[in-house]
């Protein structure tokens, strides 16, 4: 089973990015071709059902999986990126973290409007930057859904995107 | 053509990131997949030819066609990141900017030993992030390519990265 496989890979890194947190680190899956082919073959599955036009990927993880399910779903590909970093005119959205805040902007074409658009991370936490993502993509497109590899559900991300939409997807659930 | 194909869609944003400078915006590629996959078999041809068995991606934009070319040729793809991004051990190399200096890390444990690693990003400019990557690479893997979407031949790259390699592959030349 992928999520099985998946848990034997993810390395689990204590204190980052500070003390007392136990860090994913999913950089090993990537030495893996044929479970990174597996990962891709999943989620371009669940975006299929949601008749996806549009992948959207959050920076800078989200750009590692994001291009390979648009890739292999024959749709464009859209960076999310942090602040500073898109050179055409971009919608922006400011949005709060632990400490301080941080900012997610997207190309104002970055798709035609009303697109289907899923969204793309590798991993669900809080639910902070994903929401912000939401804000963006809305500004000309609907959010059909979004996909993680991991979910850490202790911290109920999933709550959080529920106003957004119920297809909130992952493979690994800790 | 594939490069006068490309030449048509990158976009000119001048005065980006500051004035006096026009930006070439490799993110209009990503809204066509026909386009995005020609670009990864290019780019699979010439890595192929160099017997590559690990592709090393530079953040942010290394990511969007770096896991592309690693999936379809079945190798591993390992990201080479910002500083503080990385969890676990990290080699780390500083190297200087026209501003300022900036640092690269990369995962101690990213590839095996003495490894054919093809270094790869979406644009060359003075090659100093390139060049940076090699010595982090070289910690434990051999160079035998850099491959890039873009090369900005007035600015001399390929002349700095001469003596990491003479296998420079780029498919827009300026």
């Amino acid at each position: 089973m992928l999520e099985q496989k998946l848990k034997a890979i993810i390395r689990d890194v204590p204190n980052f990015p500070k003390d007392g947190i136990i860090f994913k680190d999913i950089t090993p899956i990537l030495s893996y071709p044929e479970v990174c082919n597996a990962i891709v073959n999943d989620l371009v599955l669940n975006a299929k059902k949601l008749e996806v036009e549009v992948i959207a990927g959050i920076e800078a993880r989200g750009f590692l999986f994001g291009p390979l399910i648009a890739q292999k779903m024959g749709i464009p590909f859209v960076p999310l990126r942090k602040s500073g970093k898109l050179p055409y005119k971009s919608y922006k959205v400011d949005y709060n973290l632990e400490y301080g805040t941080a900012s997610l902007e997207m190309h104002e074409d970055a798709f035609t409007k009303n697109a289907r658009v899923l969204i793309h991370d590798d991993l669900l936490a809080t639910g902070g930057t994903a929401l912000a993502a939401a804000a963006l993509v809305q500004n000309i497109g609907q959010v059909v859904g979004y996909s993680f590899l991991i979910d850490l559900e202790f911290l109920s991300g999933k709550q959080l995107l529920s106003s957004v939409t119920s297809s909130i997807y992952s493979i690994v659930k800790y």
